[in-house]
């Protein structure tokens, strides 16, 4: 049997272990294959091909539920459920995605989950709604160690413990999450693997379940036999798998980190196809952290295990010291983190990745924006050029963040305003500040930019105009210039705002806008409803001006083609000047 | 020393134990004191009142910062912080909040932290700043055993023990959230108390900290000494107490969920001094539940701790056997059952509190709203007449909510609309529906109330008029009713609008107003910005039609008067029609 062949789970049921070996060998080179060539997972995969093969051999899915949890190890499960197309052929390449996905495969697929830490929670459902169906099918979760320290994880290992009835997680514990693993629990795992599985203070046994360890995670004999022992298990139970992230590629064995995601690179040597060695907002960030750092002796900076977001490799970030916390997959306790120590009168940084942050709502709210921890928050990969998988969607923090009394969010246009965004946002000691990385442009300013934001919700007007008033929100005010310069072609000079704060509108200025001119429009990197525009069309209900909002509509995309995204949103300059000239 | 004379921690430094049990037992007549008088948190006060006079003893603040979860039992630190007469004398009693409140003592409520959970993590935060700037005081949390099953208390668990430092964790094991405990850490507690803290698998040594038992929590003495031990310790130590919620008023101890928080109630048999024995909304969710777990065999009811929330007591609970799960505090699971549930194919109805449903933002989005998961979620206590405290408004989840793509929030705005979109909620298979239960009103319907709400976004005109168009939203169409009436005292003949939908907007309808119209209003109980009034605005954008958005400010108030608030945000009818008249 070849990897190649393979339609269904059923096709490896009747292998010996030298075969299945053989199909194990041959996913690390199809994994290989797919992510040199349009990047991708590398390490979680190529650490889970033996615990997922013996899922598969085991468990008879579907009518066993198999759970991925953040489910970017995913894809050995997608090559045995008649997805390895995707993964040995370019042109297939697309038809699969990066996570697992019930409308790709509404039969293996149970749940999109590509956030991290759901898995254990949505198996409770799942198991609940099973035996109230009298059906007798095992609900099987692959978690990784990594996504243990995020708080719905923890919560679903206690609501599982309670469960009497079918459950079982398999925990791949490779040792990293995305970067190491960072939080008291690791040091606890770590006994666990020294000692065989029988240290003492077993966490899973404190939370009610059963436990079983495999040392060979990746040796697939022994992850069968396993596996076999807990099939149809009564209890909640816990297999503890230990495996190594990038098996078998000696390149993401070495670099763990750089090779949890990995851009194109030559398989031969794990070099990047293409290196970006131009200024971007990551290299403005962490520029302004190694400045700051010298600056505050109580300087903190503050990741939720995605250190890359500031820019710094493992070397530099030891190199700060006691001025840097990795909280661990735990978006709920950074922010916390960030405004306890805030509150202490640190001067803290805490970078956070947008579609992320979703995970601290009722943080920013009830830890953060009514206690008086001046701190300032940097909200990475936002807007519609960042990730572009459903379930790693930058448009919805601005409705997010907005929504919230208290917390400045500024909307830097540029690389020097960003920069002196985050000067002042950690200088001073009076306000809750998050600045928004831009991500669709690299543009230099070419307009003075101002130091000081506490004169808040102070709009700039870049070039006086009239009749029409064009609003460009953060990045996007690359798109607002460019509408601006059409309808100079077309004998229309128009007002150009870069409005800097989103959180509130400039009543005064907008209250005047009515004198010269008769449309306001508003562009915004993000989700129309909820955004800015909506709240400039509301303070404007009654001013007799027209107003056009340009955003992106509320609605799930996955795996879109950029330009594809901003013609359907009619966020193309053409489409947004021709939308101006027909209300004109 | 007298309890009334206490100024501040200092005065009780000198007390003996005897003298120490006196104040205890004069903070419980305090306790009931105020609270049998105004309502508030009776038994989670009455069981803390040793553990807290023990922490004021041992350590000294405000040097020593101590840290409150949920902090609805932080009464007796009140009391030995100078706010002694907010529980003596009825004239003081509106001078001192429920919770801490950094804005009601700057000096020792180090935050508000109305909701359960974040202490551990803010207390990181706090440390670190410490050590940054090489101070030396002790950081403590006092934490709930209820507070326990929230992913932030994990996360927070998980961060500490990767501290090197000063860190203290007191957990305030009362054996009970609001109502019973759920998880499986629940029976661990148990074991813990049943070993005098041997008990094997120790949770709190598994995340890396030290671990102290007290068994006898209601005894100043133990405590403090227990205390003593602790007092500048350099690694993070849980002290595990056990304490008796109610301790000291036979009522509360008896009836533990009853007295967690009670209404004003009768000292001497702890009866309420008003039952309200009229129809409201509680009682029409209550009857859904016990009609439908007789209509679906894999119907499942989920409670996320506050089971209240369906008005069912625990005998009624009892009686719905597996047809009814309590996940503990953990509102992300309970998203995240309800969505594996509904993925499953039980018929799934989760009642969960607004304020606490912000926790679950991510979940809404990634674990429901994406997934093929139908099911009904109800969203309690929302709106201006619920939770006045500021740590708990009512004012977000329109915004929240309605931000997310693929989640249809309807609002009824009587009992018979509540009743008939909780029916079809749980009757089709299609979409993912949340309802918000009303809470501003108790009206019956005098139209006939739809049954079928799968024509999306459809809203119901229910008179029709001309010139201005009000959209009454939920249980604010009565609000638009007083002001159509008043209009028609002046002539004008409005058109009254119940859109049902706050999720998204009738486009159609929306766009056939400006032929007989000029002004729209909106008028909803919630927050402006993000809500249902902005959307409006946008889609008329360019109409010409004038838009009038009434709503709450976005903006943090506490323990406002109901009257006060809608007067300052213009939503008194009187206020919105003089709005309406100055731009016709």
């Amino acid at each position: 049997m070849e990897l190649q062949d393979i339609k269904s789970p059923k096709d490896i049921k009747g292998l010996n272990f030298q075969e299945l070996e053989h199909i194990a060998s041959q996913m690390r080179e199809a994994v290989l294959n797919r992510t040199s060539q349009i990047g991708g997972h590398v390490g979680p995969n190529l650490g889970a091909v033996e615990t997922i093969i013996g899922m598969h051999y085991v468990f008879d899915a579907p009518i066993d539920k198999l759970v991925y949890d953040v489910s970017h190890q995913a894809f050995p499960h997608k090559m045995l459920t008649g997805r390895v197309d995707g993964y040995l052929y370019r042109q297939d390449f697309s038809k699969v995605g990066e996570y697992t996905s019930p409308v790709e495969s509404p039969e293996y697929d149970i749940f999109w989950a590509g956030h991290t830490s759901p898995a254990l929670s949505l198996c409770v459902g799942l198991a609940k709604a099973r035996d109230l169906k009298k059906d007798n099918y095992n609900v099987v979760a692959l978690v990784g160690d990594g996504a243990l320290s995020g708080g719905e994880a923890f919560e679903g290992l206690d609501a599982g413990g309670a469960l009497n009835s079918n459950l079982i997680c398999i925990i791949n514990d490779n040792q990293m999450a995305i970067a190491e693993d960072h939080g008291g629990i690791y040091k606890h795992l770590e006994h666990l693997r020294e000692t065989n599985g029988t240290a003492s203070d077993n966490l899973f046994k404190a939370f009610n379940w059963e436990y079983l360890y495999v040392a060979e995670g990746n040796n697939v004999q022994k992850v069968i036999e396993a596996l076999q022992k807990v099939k149809n298990s009564k209890k909640p139970t816990v297999i503890h798998i230990n495996t190594q992230k990038g098996e078998g590629y000696t390149p993401a064995e070495e670099y763990r980190e750089a090779f949890h995601y990995r851009d194109p690179y030559d398989i031969a040597t794990g070099d990047l196809l293409v290196v970006n060695e131009g200024p971007n907002s990551t290299t403005v960030l962490k520029n302004f952290i190694n400045r700051s750092v010298k600056k505050y002796p109580t300087f903190l900076a503050i990741s939720s295990a995605t250190p890359d977001s500031f820019g710094l490799n493992a070397k530099e970030r030891e190199m700060l010291g006691e001025h840097y916390i990795d909280v661990g997959i735990a978006e709920q306790t950074g922010v916390a983190v960030m405004a306890g120590a805030g509150r202490g009168g640190a001067k803290v940084v805490y970078s956070v990745v947008g579609t992320f942050l979703q995970r601290a709502y009722d943080q920013l709210i009830e830890d953060w924006a009514m206690d008086p921890s001046p701190a300032l928050m940097v909200v990475a990969e936002t807007g519609i050029a960042a990730n572009k998988d459903q379930t790693h969607l930058g448009f919805w923090d601005i409705p997010m963040i907005t929504s919230i009394p208290d917390i400045i969010y500024l909307a830097p246009a540029n690389l020097e305003e960003f920069d002196s965004m985050l000067e002042w946002g950690l200088s001073q000691d009076k306000y809750k500040v998050a600045v928004r990385q831009p991500v669709y442009t690299t543009e230099h300013a070419d307009y003075e930019v101002d130091k000081d934001y506490s004169d808040l919700n102070k709009f700039k007007v870049l070039k006086e105009g009239k009749d029409v008033a064009i609003i460009g929100v953060g990045d996007f005010l690359i798109k607002a210039r460019k509408v601006v310069d059409i309808l100079a072609t077309k004998g229309i000079n128009a007002t150009l705002i870069n409005p800097r704060f989103i959180s509130g509108v400039d009543t005064e200025l907008l209250g005047n806008l009515n004198k010269q001119h008769k449309i306001v429009v508003t562009i915004e990197d993000g989700s129309i409803e909820g955004g800015f525009g909506q709240r400039v069309a509301s303070t404007l209900g009654t001013s007799g001006l027209k107003v056009l909002n340009f955003g992106v509509e509320k609605k799930f995309v996955d795996r879109y083609k950029l330009s594809e995204l901003e013609q359907a949103n009619h966020l193309l300059p053409e489409q947004i000047v021709d939308m101006i000239l027909s209300n004109l």
